[in-house]
């Protein structure tokens, strides 16, 4: 079921949107309930953030002209992801934003031109239409920031303790251009790997705004959309092998899974990885590896040796690639799978991925 | 991110599965954290139910040639929804099966030939791998029954008590023929009302089923996939006007919103409805009415008076709309958006859409 389609009343948007803000009210079972308080809550928030044309075209589904994909590219490339992220609002984002650079950049990686998403909803009893409606703005702004449109949602609201406040799921539409065929399983030996910037952030910013850890510290989530920096790299770089956003499981997760498709060896150089120390010491505190943390922001990319430098200027010249760097190298195919950590003397450490839990509902 | 993408070990699913489905295990948290066990119950799960080949590419997103697309039509049609029924398992169907068929007829009523499905699962720690595992095996069977292929997807864990069991979330793609352009704006007076069945059905179901209400009763929900049902009649009867599937709100909510969308009145005959006397033993019962109950195999059809009877005798030649009928008609346009009902005694009653709850949790 679409939020806009059979739900808008365009010409009293403003009006309403403006009664919600301001009010104190909460969500109640009603706003679920698919009758009028549903309908008023659709048209007073969602659509008013989000009133693109398809959304207030009255239908059940968004239609989408097929023109538009194809002037692109010959694949369109569809993900999805639902977001569980507790606190839903944490220095650098809040999961309206997470909700929609997390998608976007799993379409990213795979070299699609983000168009489209939906958004589904599900809200527990007793959410402050006010906090709801902060969330919804932050996902409209980020969904503008990245050009995309979100076309079609859905709300449900659960009784009180059958979820908690919040949970968000998008689902992204992109097209890839003809010729583009990015696989994990490319990585050849002597193949660079490179990163956009600083390890862990968002872990650490997330574990940070849990009052249970009562932590304090200064870091911000490298939340956002990384669509704008991939494309050039993918446009010029012809030898790029292997691209992936380190999100749960982290830089580490990712690439001992490139490894693993590949069959090859990765091998870290520890001095050469950007960490804050604020994220180190947190992790030494609560006694977590770094290249494991959840990343929101960062991009992990495995290309031949005579294109890395041209790649890490690229990247370097773009905002959200400014600490870019080269971390490691494909070192050969005898130990298929192993990602290891050469250390500052010259040791080498293996990385393991956790089997279980480094950190829940971090996304 | 996508669940068969970057994790998918194809080579060891069968045996997996069986391990799987055969122990008592429940799921924990360490099955949402991004590490082994999180793959791990991808793999012998979700891979082993869905397993078809986008999903085991191993990348972030599923890639779709458009060529398939454009071979069928001119746009594509996109819809979302989550699903939040309580309980998980009614007569009738389950939240799997739900998933699939309420998210396939919201494309189905758009006109649209549904091809692909995204599926993202929200678990509470602590459900039972065996339930998930039937729930799971459910929704490929609905996705192969309705000849979609589940192509990407997600998997969250919250801690106990953050969420209900299980949450799914599925988006739907489709491809709309050239020319097809239903809207829910275009009744207009003399046009007849159709609907392919029992009204309520899925509503009183789950009512049943629920053991808080200590009821007990023979009924069973409507859950179908109406494609099938609705494309031929698309096809032949160039004079379909508005077409909508009766979900949340009921056949009262859908009627009431193409009464207001088309600026017209709609009169409902009272005896030509087809409602169990089970449902209505149940909503007196309840002090509910079954006009809006919910459905999920119930679509309503607008169409012009000179090719209702032709729609129903192709309504009436499928399984799903044996008991199909011609419910009420189009009356005029000077009070727009009113929905009514004929008595049997030759009454009318105005048919109000309640603003709050009727039901919780119905899908």
């Amino acid at each position: 079921m679409s939020i806009g389609p059979n739900r808008s009343r365009p010409n009293s948007l403003k009006v309403r949107r403006r009664a919600v803000t301001s009010s104190q009210e909460t969500i109640t079972l009603a706003h679920g309930a698919g009758g009028g308080a549903m309908h008023s809550l659709i048209d007073d928030l969602f659509l008013s953030a989000f009133g693109d044309a398809p959304l207030l075209q009255k239908e059940d589904q968004a239609r989408l002209p097929l023109a538009e994909f194809l002037a692109r590219g010959d694949r369109l490339a569809l993900t999805t992801d639902s977001f569980v992220v507790s606190p839903l609002e944490f220095p650098g984002g809040d999961i309206g934003k997470l909700a929609v650079c997390g998608t976007l950049n799993d379409l990213a990686v795979g070299g699609a031109i983000p168009l489209y998403l939906s958004a589904a909803f599900i809200i527990e009893e007793g959410l402050p239409l006010a906090l709801l409606g902060r969330l919804v703005g932050s996902m409209a702004e980020a969904a503008r920031q990245a050009g995309v449109t979100i076309v079609t949602g859905d709300t449900k609201v659960v009784e009180r303790g059958m979820a908690d406040k919040l949970f968000i799921n998008t689902t992204g539409v992109g097209v890839i251009p003809m010729g583009l065929n990015l696989a994990i399983g490319s990585a050849r030996p002597g193949d660079k790997v490179l990163v956009n910037g600083h390890v862990g952030d968002h872990g650490a910013a997330v574990m940070l705004a849990r009052e249970d850890l009562g932590l304090v510290g200064e870091l911000a989530s490298d939340c956002a959309s990384l669509h704008s920096l991939i494309h050039p790299v993918l446009a010029q770089c012809t030898g790029v092998r292997c691209l992936r956003d380190a999100t749960r499981g982290g830089l580490g997760g990712v690439l001992s899974e490139m490894a693993g498709a590949s069959a090859v060896e990765i091998r870290l150089c520890e001095s050469d990885l950007p960490i804050r120390p604020q994220t180190r010491a947190l992790c030494e505190l609560l006694g977590l590896e770094p290249l494991f943390l959840a990343n929101e922001g960062l991009a992990a990319m495995v290309i031949c040796p005579e294109q890395a430098e041209q790649a890490l200027a690229l990247w370097r010249g773009h905002p959200l690639g400014r600490d870019a760097c080269i971390v490691g190298e494909v070192t050969g195919s005898s130990s298929p799978g192993r990602l290891s950590l050469l250390t500052p003397y010259g040791g080498e450490r293996l990385l393991e991925v956790p089997h279980g839990l480094q950190l829940p509902r971090i996304c």
